[in-house]
């Protein structure tokens, strides 16, 4: 009989074989399956090519279940939702008092919540855990969020990762459609700012993406990627949460919705006619710009941006935790993005000091070093995103950051008004700002009255 | 015995005793009950002063179902959710199969499919029936939004709402702080857009509210309310709903936002005091302007932003329609608002007309006559958000609204890098403009020989 293995992994799509072939690696004998045994055979079969590591596939969830030792531990890694739990009920039934299951999907905590109830019922425990870092990142070192709050975590680290992609779009567009650089020009410009304060694993794609020919025709490769993006799930929760916890997120919201706008490719060819026979081209003017001034600006528009994004994801996570009662440390959460997830950065390490520094920062850009940094790049941040608008191009997560920075900075907004018209025709009464209490006031009698 | 009643009403807060003297006015004989009988007192009473109308208060919901007759109809207007479970427990006991309950509040509507389901098995009729007018209008007219579809028409009339109330304080603020208006300019401004396109219920009670001075010190009322802003969840559903039916909608997410920031009054005063310290105060430079050329600029801002923030809203309202099978005649729709509701407008006929011109239009910036208002209002549009930009004045309505027109009509957006980013660590796949399928690249791998 073979001996036991250490550990299950069930699942095996792209993150579940890369993860298993992982553990492998490190020496952690592992049994693996998957309902469609073919991916079996084929994880297998890439343990043998990758030096004859420690991974057993199975066919059936019995004997899969049954070859790993006691008390066994299972990740599963399926599609969120209904695969979840269909996944669970096939293996739960072999499992034993005191062994556990691993969620490691993207899956709504709450159903992680509900299956850890229904789970202890039976005698079993059950985790959710988050888990980043793409293909690459399983296979030689993913971010790992483990807890009860895990999936809430990757599902807030998932709204920073769409904020962070949309903000180096609109980077990208901006460079190209006003500044006219080439994909090398950007390939060099992304590999530059990749050496200094956005060195982060998105940039440094973002640069090797703008080296790649296209292997189908002339040209690069990124010229010919439809503008179609696809999406999970996770941006949309997080867009959701943030409305539920009264946590503004405009940054990421603009990001969930640039995604939904690129889906109307049809619609939006057929808008971009519309406007054009009345002479709105897709650029309004060829503005004459320094293009190294322009470069410097985007640099430095993209990294404000990226302050206000994750100035919002933190307080999400915040706002839960104390809804939850989770006791998260910011400060320890951005120490696990730092490795292996879509989102590493040195730019975390910032965080993760700002919360050093103050535990209860309210929100990250009153930490003084992040003030200082967005004063030293407010006046570049306002250059870009008024070129753009200038130009007809659109810059939804620039110019919504600073909205919000601009609206979270200032000690009044016109929001008195709003109130006013509340009390005005909803009675819904107003605070004062030199008396205290509560006032409702006949706005339309008092008004009616002096017009007469 | 007293003769049976023709309908009843049981809540008797603001828009409830409105409601029930308005339909006793009209010549139907009600009887009202409220679990607080204070209240049931005081509407018969106001019910006497205001001509002996034929309403009838009741302070146990037996005699109060019991005086209605057959089969009854009782409209509840009391505060969504758990309230509105207790006040169908507490009459339905009385009823009997046939009776009718309607819910007129501002009620989730999956929380009204399910009652409506729960009561069927009782025989009783149930109905979801958005009110809309505030105190006047359920007084004197309110807009009714009844059938299957009445509480989520009503959720996202308030998300427009949202929307319109925002813009209008974004036009008061840039109008104020840069343009240095007074109040009494203010007034004059909103009274004579009050004659123009802009001619809607909520301009001119902003007019009215400029003139209204202050009764407990110096100047005018408006300057002495607080800028905290209260909001009651259906913002928050139109947001919620927008993101899962994968439907942009920015302007009526940032006005949900502004409520959010606005909420945060203590801190936004120290987040100014930190920031002001450097330099940057709350208007970052006096700018000359010429304020009758603002005026006009701010009214076109407004005006552009508002058709983008009604798409958003009629959008959202189809897409729910088409996976319900509402059938919902959009064009129709608009009708319902023209009369009694807060976002009453002239507005509203260019709506409709819009929709009889092509009842299939997927976004009402394509309709012929839109598409030429906006073209006519870009530039001063585009002047507006920048002047603000540049002001340090934040315009997150106006500015997420043109960035969703300048993303609309793009026919080509740099989500082309997202798709080769999600391609790039997640193996996700992107489609070509130039071939047919689906395509997956090894990015790393050929970035890396390229380097070599």
């Amino acid at each position: 009989m073979a001996p036991l293995t250490r550990i299950g992994l069930a699942g095996l799509a792209v993150m579940g074989q890369n993860l298993a072939l992982n553990i492998a690696e490190k020496g952690f004998p592992i049994s693996v399956y998957n309902r469609t045994t073919l991916k079996v055979d084929e994880t297998v079969e890439r343990a043998k090519q990758e030096g004859d590591l420690p991974l057993y596939g199975f066919h059936d969830p019995e004997s899969f279940v049954k070859s790993i030792q006691k008390p066994r531990v299972i990740i599963i890694l399926v599609k969120a939702g209904a695969p979840v739990d269909q996944t669970i009920k096939t293996l739960s039934v072999y499992m034993e008092k005191g062994d556990c299951i691993i969620d490691g999907g993207n899956e709504w905590y709450e159903n992680t919540e509900r299956r850890e109830k229904a789970l202890a019922e039976l005698g079993l425990l059950y985790l959710g855990m988050g888990v980043s870092g793409g293909e690459d990142g399983a296979r030689h070192g993913p971010s790992l969020m483990p807890g009860g709050s895990g999936n809430f975590v990757k599902m807030v680290h998932n709204g920073i990762e769409y904020g962070d992609m949309q903000l180096i779009a609109e980077a990208y567009d901006v460079l190209k459609s006003v500044g006219k650089l080439t994909n090398e020009e950007l390939c060099q410009v992304f590999s530059e700012w990749n050496k200094g304060e956005l060195l982060s694993f998105l940039i440094e794609i973002t640069a090797d993406i703008f080296g790649v020919k296209d292997d189908k025709g002339e040209g690069y490769l990124v010229d010919k990627v439809l503008d179609k993006t696809g999406m999970k799930g996770t941006g949309k929760w997080t867009v959701q949460q943030a409305a539920e916890l009264s946590v503004a997120a405009p940054t990421i919201a603009s990001s969930l919705d640039g995604r939904f706008l690129s889906g109307l490719k049809e619609e939006r060819v057929e808008a971009a006619k519309v406007f054009k026979s009345s002479g709105i081209r897709d650029m309004l003017a060829d503005q004459v710009v320094d293009k190294e001034k322009l470069i410097h600006d985007v640099r430095q528009a993209l990294y404000a941006s990226k302050i206000c994004s994750y100035a919002q994801g933190m307080n999400l996570i915040r706002a839960k935790s104390a809804e939850k009662g989770w006791d998260l440390k910011l400060g320890q959460l951005t120490r696990i993005w730092k490795g292996g997830c879509i989102i590493r950065a040195v730019f975390l390490d910032r965080i993760k000091k700002a919360y050093d520094r103050n535990p209860n920062l309210p929100n990250l850009l009153v930490d003084p070093e992040f003030a200082k940094e967005i004063i030293e790049r407010q006046s570049a941040w306002r250059r870009v995103v008024s070129i753009a608008i200038n130009s007809g191009i659109s810059t939804p997560g620039m110019s919504s950051s600073l909205a919000y920075f601009d609206t979270y900075r200032r000690s009044k907004l016109p929001a008195n008004l709003v109130q006013a018209q509340r009390d005005y025709f909803g009675a819904h009464t107003y605070e004062r700002i030199d008396i205290d209490g509560s006032f409702h006031t006949e706005w339309f009698k008092i008004a009616k009255q002096s017009k007469i």
